[in-house]
C-alpha cells in the first residue's frame, strides 16, 4: 500500500486516540479514510474483520455506493487519519488512476478474505 | 451498469453458448470480462453467488491482484462477452476513470452481499 501512503506523505491528517470509533456499522457515510499512522480495526457483528495499518484505506464502500457502513471502524492504537470526501475521491480517481487501482486491490483482498471465511463456515 | 455498457456498445465481443465455463475457481487468470448480452452465473462452492447481466463486469479480481479465480463463471444463457486484458484494463482506468468507479461499485455490491450472507450463517 506504499503507493497510497506516498501520495499523502505531506498530509498531517487528524489525530485520534486509541479506542476512538471513527464510524459505526449502519451509519450513513460519504467519507473514506487513509491511515497515515497507527492501526484501525474493522469490526463486524462476529468480531474483528481486519486490522489495518499505514497506507491502507477504509470506508471506501459507502463512498462508492452511498449505502450505510457495513462495518465499524475503531482505532486500535493512536492514529493519524486522512479524510477523503466524495468530491476528492472522484478527483483522485481522475487525476491519479493508480489510486483507484490501489483501492480496488484492497477491495479484492477483502472479498477474498470474506469468501475464505464463508468457505470455512 | 449502463455506463460500462455504453462504453462498449460498438464492440462485437465473443459469442458463447449457454453452459460454457468461462473460467473455473482456482484458475490463474489475467483477463476480465464485460457481459454485452446474456447472463452469467458466478459460482462458488456453496452454489450460485450471483447472476450477472448486460453491462456487468466479472473476473476483475484476478486481474487486479493476480491471485487465482475465487469463483467459477458459467454462461446461463447464450452470451456475448468482451474480454479485457490487464494492459487494456490499466488503459481504461487511466483514460476513463469512471470505468474504475463502476468496477468498484460492482465490487462493493459483492462485498455487501457476502457480508450479508456471512451475517445470516
Amino acid at each position: 500500500m506504499s503507493v497510497i501512503l506516498s501520495m499523502f506523505e505531506a498530509t498531517q491528517g487528524t489525530r485520534h486516540e486509541a479506542g476512538t470509533t471513527i464510524f459505526s456499522r449502519g451509519d450513513a457515510g460519504n467519507i473514506m479514510y487513509v491511515i497515515l499512522e497507527g492501526q484501525v480495526d474493522l469490526r463486524i457483528t462476529d468480531g474483528i474483520l481486519e486490522t489495518l495499518g499505514p497506507g491502507e484505506p477504509f470506508g471506501e464502500m459507502s463512498l462508492i455506493d452511498s449505502e450505510p457502513r457495513v462495518a465499524s471502524a475503531v482505532t486500535r492504537t493512536p492514529c493519524r487519519l486522512m479524510s477523503i470526501t466524495e468530491r476528492q475521491f472522484l478527483d483522485l480517481i481522475h487525476d491519479t488512476p493508480y489510486f483507484g487501482l490501489e483501492v480496488m486491490k484492497v477491495m479484492a483482498k477483502r472479498l477474498r478474505r470474506m469468501n475464505a471465511n464463508a468457505g470455512s463456515a
